[in-house]
C-alpha cells in the first residue's frame, strides 16, 4: 500500500471512524481501523462489536495512489498523530509486511501495525427497501428522548430507544420506568413493513455525533438484529437490543383535570435555586403548590434550612393543588424543551407529571411524583 | 443582624473569600464564612486552618445597614445561592439566633447557621515594613515556577516555592528534585530584613486566582510562621513551610559547552507528535541529537514502533551532541516560555538541561536527563 493524502481530509475521515474503536483495551483488534486502498478509493473500517463504521474517501480526493493494498493500524495512535501533523500532505506506505511508515517532509514515524487477517469480516450491506430521514431531525428526535433511557443494565431493555416506524412517521421513545420521553416526526418516504426496534442509545450518541458534521439525508436500513445508516460515503452499524420495550402509550393519559403554562426561564431558575438545597439528601424532592395564580416552589432539609420560591402564572387555576417530585427530573424535562412557557399537566398527587410544549404536540414528556406522606 | 446589598457586589467579595473554605468536609466550621457587620461595613472572613482570607464590603458600597452583627453561614451554599439569585438586591436577616433569612422580591431562604463562638479566632494584623510588588509582576513570577514544585508530599519543603527577598529583589523558586524553576524580579521598595521563606504551592494557586480580577499593587507582610498578602480591602494569610529549601545556586551551572537556539513552536509540536508514541512508556524517552545545522527527535518503543522529528537551526552548532530527556519535562520549560526562540544550554549527556529564553535572563528553567546506558 502507498497514496499521498491531505492531511485535512484524512483527519475528517479519521474522526468518524474512531467513534467504532473500543474504549476497552481487551481485544487489541477492536481498537485498530482497517485501511483498505483499491483503484476507486480508500475505505476505513473499524469495530467494537456494538458498533461498526465504514466510511469512504474517493480517489478524487486522495493525491495518488500508487499501490493498492490493505493495512490495519492502532487507531487512536494513528488518528492522534495525523491530527497533530502540521504538514499539509502526508505520504502513507507499508514498509514491509504490517509496518506502516507515514511521511511529511519534516517527520517520520514507522507504526508497527496488526495482522490484517485477525481483522473481522463485517457486514455493510444495505437494503431495497430503506427509510430515509432528513440529518436534524434524526438528531433532534434522539437528542430529546435519550436522556429517559436507562443507565443501569438491570434490564438491559431500557438502556435502548425504541424506534417505531410505521408508514410514514418515526416514534422514538425513552424510558427508565420512573420517566418517559416519546417524540414523532415525519420521514420522507414510506416504508412497506412497519419497524420496532431498540437501539443501544450509547450508540446512538455515537452516530448523533457523527451528524454533527452532516446536513445531508440518512438512510436508514433496519435488519432482524442491526440497524445500518447511511450517511454519504459513511456507513454507520449498530447493533439491536432484544426483547420487548414496555408499552408506554398506555401510561400517558389522554386527559389531565389540572393544566398550568408556566414560563420555562422562570421555572427553571427556581428549581435551579431550590435544589441547592434539596441536593442534599438524595431525591432532591421540591414541593410545588399551584394556588389560584401563583406557584410555590418549597425544598426543607431539617438539618440545613429551607427555600420557598413563588412564580406567577397568566393564567388563574381552578383549584389548589400541591405535588412532591425530584427537582432533577423537572430540570431535564425543561432542558429539553424551547419557547417561552411550558405546559404542566397533573391528575393526582400520585400520578404522573406530563409535561408539553405548546409548539411541539408530538413530543411528551412525563416523570413519576414523589410520595411525601 | 440585617442589611440590604447589591447581588453583584456580595458575589464579588464570596469569590474572593470562598477560596479560604476547606474542601475536606471533616471540620464544619473550616467550611463556613464569617460575616461580621459593623457600622464601617461588612467583614467576610473563611479558613482552613492553611489559608485565611478577610475581605472588607465598605458601608458605602453597602444599601442599607439596619442592625449590625455576627452570623457563620455554610460558606458554599451561601455563596451558591447568591450566585443564582436574579434579582439586584438582597436582604439578609438574623431572624432568630444563628438562623439566617436571605430574601429578595420573590423568593427566600431560611439557612442553618454555625455558632459563632466557634469560628477560630484569626490574626490579619499587618507590619509597618513590608513589601509592595506589583499585582500581575507577583502572578508572573508564581505561575512561571511553581509547576517545578512537587506534588509528593516526601518532603514537604519541596510542595512549596521559596521567596527569598534582598533589598528590592525577589527570587521565586521551585524544584521537585528532578527540576528546577526560578526567577526574579524587582519589587517597588526595599525593605530592611532579608526574607527567605517557603509558601506551600496550593495556597499559591489560590492566591494567584484572586490576583486575576486585581490590577492593583499587593502589599507583602512576612512573619515567622506565616505571610499576609494584602490586596486593596482583601488580606489573605498563608502558612508557611518549615525546614531548609535545598540551594538551587550551586546545580544552576553558569558555563556550558553546548548552546542552542531552536524555534519555540517548531520544538513544541515535534516534541508533542513524539510524545504519542514515548507516552506508552512511564518516562517519555525522546532521543535529542544535535548535529550541524539541525536538531533530530527520536522516540523508539519496539513494540508500537518509531518517531523521528527533523528541526533545522538557525545557527551551525560545532560538534555532534546527543542526550536524552523527558519529553513532559521539556514540554513543562516551554509552557513557560514567550517569544520566538528557546536557549538550551547543554554540558555532558548526564549534566542538566538549561532553558533559557533571549529576553526574560532573569528567568531560568533545569531538568535531568535520563541517562539510556
Amino acid at each position: 500500500m502507498k497514496l499521498t493524502i491531505k492531511k485535512e481530509i484524512l483527519t475528517i475521515h479519521l474522526e468518524n471512524v474512531i467513534k467504532g474503536l473500543s474504549t476497552k483495551n481487551l481485544i487489541p483488534i477492536l481498537n485498530c481501523i482497517k485501511l483498505e486502498l483499491k483503484e476507486e478509493g480508500m475505505y476505513l473500517i473499524s469495530t467494537n462489536n456494538d458498533i461498526s463504521i465504514k466510511t469512504f474517501i474517493d480517489q478524487e480526493d486522495i493525491e495518488e495512489i500508487k499501490e493498492i493494498g490493505i493495512i490495519v493500524v492502532p487507531g487512536r495512535l494513528f488518528y492522534e498523530y495525523i491530527r497533530k501533523l502540521e504538514d499539509e500532505f502526508i505520504i502513507l506506505e507499508e514498509l514491509i509486511e504490517n509496518k506502516l511508515r507515514i511521511y511529511t517532509p519534516q517527520a517520520f514515524s514507522d507504526i508497527n501495525c496488526n495482522d490484517k487477517n485477525d481483522f473481522p469480516n463485517l457486514d455493510f450491506n444495505t437494503k431495497k427497501n430503506y427509510i430515509t430521514v432528513n440529518s436534524d431531525l434524526l438528531k433532534k428526535i434522539v437528542n430529546k428522548t435519550i436522556y429517559a433511557a436507562a443507565v443501569s443494565e438491570d434490564r438491559p431493555i431500557l438502556t435502548g430507544l425504541n424506534l417505531k416506524i410505521d408508514k410514514n412517521e418515526i416514534k422514538c421513545s425513552a424510558t427508565d420506568s420512573y420517566r418517559i420521553a416519546t417524540k414523532k416526526i415525519n420521514v420522507k418516504n414510506k416504508i412497506n413493513e412497519a419497524v420496532n426496534c431498540v437501539i443501544p442509545s450509547k450508540n446512538l450518541n455515537e452516530l448523533v455525533k457523527i451528524l454533527e458534521n452532516n446536513v445531508t439525508d440518512v438512510e436508514m436500513h433496519v435488519y432482524n438484529n442491526r440497524i445500518l445508516f447511511k450517511i454519504e460515503n459513511l456507513k454507520f452499524v449498530s447493533r439491536l437490543i432484544n426483547g420487548n420495550f414496555p408499552s408506554i402509550e398506555e401510561i400517558i393519559r389522554k386527559e389531565s383535570p389540572i393544566s398550568i403554562k408556566i414560563n420555562i426561564n422562570k421555572l427553571f431558575h427556581a428549581l435551579d435555586r431550590t435544589t441547592l438545597l434539596a441536593r442534599e439528601e438524595n431525591k432532591q424532592t421540591v414541593n410545588f403548590i399551584i394556588e389560584e395564580k401563583q406557584v410555590k416552589l418549597k425544598a426543607v432539609i431539617p438539618e440545613i434550612g429551607k427555600v420557598e420560591e413563588k412564580i406567577e402564572l397568566e393564567e388563574k387555576t381552578k383549584e389548589k393543588f400541591e405535588i412532591s417530585f425530584s427537582s432533577r427530573y423537572m430540570l431535564d424535562t425543561l432542558k429539553n424543551v424551547s419557547g417561552e412557557n411550558v405546559v404542566l399537566l397533573f391528575s393526582t398527587p400520585t400520578a404522573p407529571i406530563i409535561v408539553k410544549t405548546e409548539d411541539e404536540d408530538n413530543y411528551v414528556q412525563l416523570f413519576q411524583p414523589i410520595r411525601t406522606y
